[in-house]
């Protein structure tokens, strides 16, 4: 299953996309749950399977899609988790023995085909094309071998970074990873038995000219490693999100560094899970 | 005003404290919230204020307190804050421009009276109090001048950290920093109409022991300028909370360095707020 949120005919639901249109799982489960992120929390994909075979209520043409969750208990993000992306940073360190987590919250993720945005205080805003985990399952100190029991699927994630705000303090990239609408989450969640046994090919490109093209079986630390890691000191839970890493290629590591400009279009694409597209603009 | 959750007689709810007992609001005001959270996202201080003169439904020794928050959009916390703090890290940097920022989520802080967990993963958990500003008002790009108009009220930090997995990645100090219950929110909200003008002091003790002991007007970033960085990026919204940073004096800066070990007593005073307290435990 594809797992959309969406606007048709003024009304904000979420449902089923297919090729012949969207199933409205926000009518047929209204009084249960009001949004995906809340059927998503509770880990209740039975209630959209229900209305796998149903017939679609919207024609694709007639929906706009919204990023698919449009909040979070927690949203995780590793950093430098491809072979080159050490190297690229020229500080000489060797490569990590654990990864490197930061947070973004929901405001800084706009939805597919919306813009990204580029604040006046910035000329620096960035790509990182990304596989996205869903959680499903709660788990603390989740074996590595286990990780799949604990992910409901995956989506994509364009983790836009504001460069020159990254590493403003002594530590910690938070406030480049949070500028509002500077990322993008979606187009869907496809649910964990749609998507092959991998690896997953993460493609990003700017203008149709790739930047990024890694697959995650080269991640240092595999998808297994992250749960694991992440869930030592701390529950993870159903909705919570992980985003696995950008690899080598963003606009920051280019010579000269080539950043986003209004009237640019990217698009992520991981074949087997689907393309994310967003055009980039300044903020009104 | 000072806003409390809390449990008796086997139930959860919320209310005011006073010396003479707590008003329940959670029945006063069911129906229209849950919880103290809902309350405060609201920005709907109003509800509380309409029973500041009710007469206590239970007596303080009937009631059980809990973090007064237990869910939120954002926490950011603060690192290196206060003049000392910098010199400690021993790595010859000059003083930061910026603040560093970092984030917590809910169920790495436990509330007053409750242990803080030492997991089995190490024997580095330390302390680190702190004044917490709660907001209560919306505001992107708030003018540093303007700081107050957008402050609920105070409550204070046990910002608990595991000292050994702080710098684990490349960047960032996510995974120290968001141990399970490793670190204290409470014991309420001061409304910010109960505490004075300023400057507050911060005095943090470990079995009696005075440990740390500055005041606020000597942070490098003050409240004003820390919610006019933040809301630079992202807009401030009712419920998100700000652990301000810690004064010198932390368990790991101390020669040789000594962590918190079970039996120990925690207590982060800032007076004119109330006194934090905790005990330490190592996980069940």
């Amino acid at each position: 299953m594809k797992l959309v949120t969406f606007a048709a005919a003024g009304r904000r639901s979420f449902g089923l996309w297919t090729e012949a249109g969207v199933v409205d799982l926000g009518a047929r489960l209204a009084g249960r749950y009001r949004a995906l992120h809340e059927l998503v929390a509770a880990g209740d994909l039975a209630a959209a399977r229900a209305f796998a075979d149903a017939a679609p209520d919207h024609a694709p043409a007639a929906v706009r899609l919204d990023k698919p969750l449009a909040a979070w208990g927690k949203c995780f993000c590793v950093g430098v988790n491809y072979p080159e992306r050490n190297a690229e940073y020229r500080d000489g360190s060797a490569g990590p023995a654990y990864p490197s987590l930061f947070v973004r919250f929901p405001e800084s993720l706009t939805g597919p085909g919306r813009p990204l945005i580029r604040p006046p205080e910035s000329r620096q805003l960035d790509y990182e094309g990304e596989v996205v985990l869903v959680i499903g399952r709660a788990g603390r100190r989740i074996p590595e071998a286990r990780w799949a029991d604990h992910v409901l699927g995956y989506t994509l994630g364009n983790e836009g970074s504001v460069r020159d705000w990254i590493r403003h303090g002594k530590f910690n990239v938070t406030p480049g990873k949070n500028w509002a609408a500077s990322g993008s989450l979606g187009p869907w969640i496809a649910t964990a038995d749609e998507v092959g046994p991998g690896p997953l090919r993460v493609i990003t490109r700017v203008n149709g000219v790739e930047r990024q093209n890694d697959t995650t079986d080269r991640m240092t630390f595999p998808f297994g490693r992250l749960l694991a890691y992440i869930s030592t000191f701390c529950t993870l839970e159903p909705g919570d999100l992980v985003f696995t890493g950008t690899p080598a290629g963003s606009g920051a590591r280019l010579e000269p560094p080539v950043y986003l400009a209004p009237g640019d279009e990217v698009e992520v694409e991981v074949p087997g899970i689907g393309i994310l597209r967003n055009s980039v603009a300044d903020e009104a």
